[in-house]
């Protein structure tokens, strides 16, 4: 089903317009480039159309979202509507503050999303199944959080991704989870973002997003993996170093090999 | 008196509120993931309330300040003292700027903050005492600092950190000296921005701050002697992974080993 | 002709003002710190021209700009031009969107700019010799870039350097070319951003814009080809770690032994 699709991310170079976070934006530009895409960051309200026009998906992350750049992420994903350029929205903190549970809904409103990609309790407060969230770290959800995620994805219209140990994607239809990973990825900041950033590249050049998303988890989750066996990883900034550098090394082959996903 | 912080602190997880500068924002986030806190950043006027409401510490740093980003520090930071949450200041290139220096003084006058952490001619110019900044760094300071800086932290209620080759401490009344620390941390950006979110991680934790600002200095210095003694160390780039990987690493008993500080 | 430029770089410090994106401001600090130089920060419209008053060179990048980011940069550029402070300008996305390509040429009208900086579809728009760009990335080329080059060089009297494969510098009269560098530093995000902060640090210390060009492009390009030679790098990641290592570590025996320039 992902078969080929890292090969199409290197051999086309999608151009990922994104508008996120001052925190993780090197990190997101750098995780772009080492899965083969081309990444862009533009967030001035003045260009945001102009720079989506040229795009081949578009990431929204409201990880230190203001008023004035939400707007500016409306802007560009109306202009991706019009265009058919897919969204990737990673609702950041969403049930963290008001700002940002109404921001991103305000977002999924006005702007017709292809993926929403959050952990449990982003995902679980946005599909109403509720979900508890310290700062941008989920700390609990709930049971019904696969049923109301689907019906979610289904009302949007979107594939909806819940990051965690087992990664679960759904368009309110069919159902996959995805294996792939490594503890390491949560000692370090923005593996969430940078996830989101690679699902764009893949959805850059694979328009059946469910498919889309899948290949990005297991991408990401196998290159955690490869990086936790290096023996350089002494701690969260070697294993990033390693995590990096296995991402641009990915082959279709260790794909293949690696990949651990299951459809329900 | 340092004892079993570091625990506290990895047990507690606590949540450290920042509002800090563009540049090192990212290592702020992963240095308090490695010291065992769990870091969110939110700067939004319409959000900075609700998130510190949540948190355990707040983490104000002027690096790249804008006169709104103050307001918010302020908003915050009243908010933070309403609800007893400590407030950690890191006042970024006072004396370097007007907008600097005032802004640090305003921030200083409207909000009660627990430790105010800087370097000699940072401190040197908030304490009355003088001191020459180039940009953001040191280049001289006053032999009257340590009795400014007590007078500082006596007039404020506050801790005052000045970070050096030797670094002191001071609440007014007691004194501490702290040596751990290597050169290394001054051949990359942002190593005292880092250091101001290991203190609010610490003072999360421990509501005697002048305990906690010790405990986060032997912690930081430590982690980077311990990282310098890394064969991989053959630059900046590479100490600073080893840093943080040791930082991670810290346990109470490599505290206890190496821990080089004196009461006055 | 660069003879002895480091040395002077890692002697005077000078203190490069930068105004940048929020992409790769860190790397930007680091680099300059790893090159000998000093990095400072400041955006805010109520300090730029403090702070500029304090530096031996400025860098504009307009990465991610906004109207008011471009207000400070002409505000910042103006005192410089007051005070003699060399500026960089480094035209990120020129021809990418209007909002960029007429900033970057309000920014040369309005500020007299001592080295343009940019690849070879920017330079090539702002020459008005034609190019093409995807996001921030040179896709394609005029063949009469050179001619064109020099033309807008010699109208601006300043030096425009044109990074790619083999760099070309020109102050309208003399040309040089550069063929230091290794294809891994295409592979990280930000390079050409690193590569104007270096420029930066140079201009900081030498008047001649022209020469500072080529000593930067020498030393930036020559760290690029130590760091590709280290046996620890396995891929983009740990490739960013060697070379900000090998620009720290980089001696004037260094550069003389594998400086690759020639004047036309």
């Amino acid at each position: 089903m992902i078969e080929g699709l890292l090969e199409k991310v290197r051999s086309q170079k999608p151009l990922v317009h994104h508008i996120t976070n001052i925190v993780t934006v090197n990190d997101c530009a750098n995780v772009t480039l080492a899965i083969g895409a081309l990444p862009v960051m533009a967030h001035a309200l003045e260009e945001v159309e102009d720079m989506v026009s040229a795009a081949s998906s578009l990431v929204l992350n409201i990880g230190t979202l203001t008023p004035k750049q939400v707007e500016a992420m409306i802007k560009a994903g109306k202009k991706a509507n019009e265009l058919g350029v897919p969204v990737v929205l990673d609702p950041v903190g969403a049930g963290a503050t008001p700002l940002r549970t109404e921001s991103a809904r305000r977002i999924l409103k006005e702007v017709k999303v292809s993926v929403v990609k959050g952990n449990s309790a982003e995902i679980g407060v946005l599909a109403g199944a509720g979900g508890e969230i310290r700062g941008v770290e989920a700390v609990g959800s709930s049971e019904n959080l696969l049923t109301a995620a689907k019906k979610m994805a289904k009302g949007l219209g979107s594939t909806v991704v819940i990051s965690g140990v087992k990664d679960i994607v759904t368009d309110g239809d069919r159902v996959a989870y995805v294996d792939n990973g490594h503890r390491w990825m949560g000692t370090i900041t923005g593996a969430g973002c940078m996830l989101a950033s690679v699902i764009g590249s893949f959805c850059g050049v694979e328009r059946d997003c469910f498919k889309a998303s899948i290949a990005a988890l297991v991408a990401f989750g196998l290159a955690g993996e490869l990086a936790a066996e290096r023996p350089e990883v002494r701690g969260p900034a070697s294993f990033k170093v390693c995590f990096f550098d296995e991402l641009y090394n990915l082959t279709e082959e260790k794909i293949r090999a690696g990949m651990k996903y299951s459809l329900a």
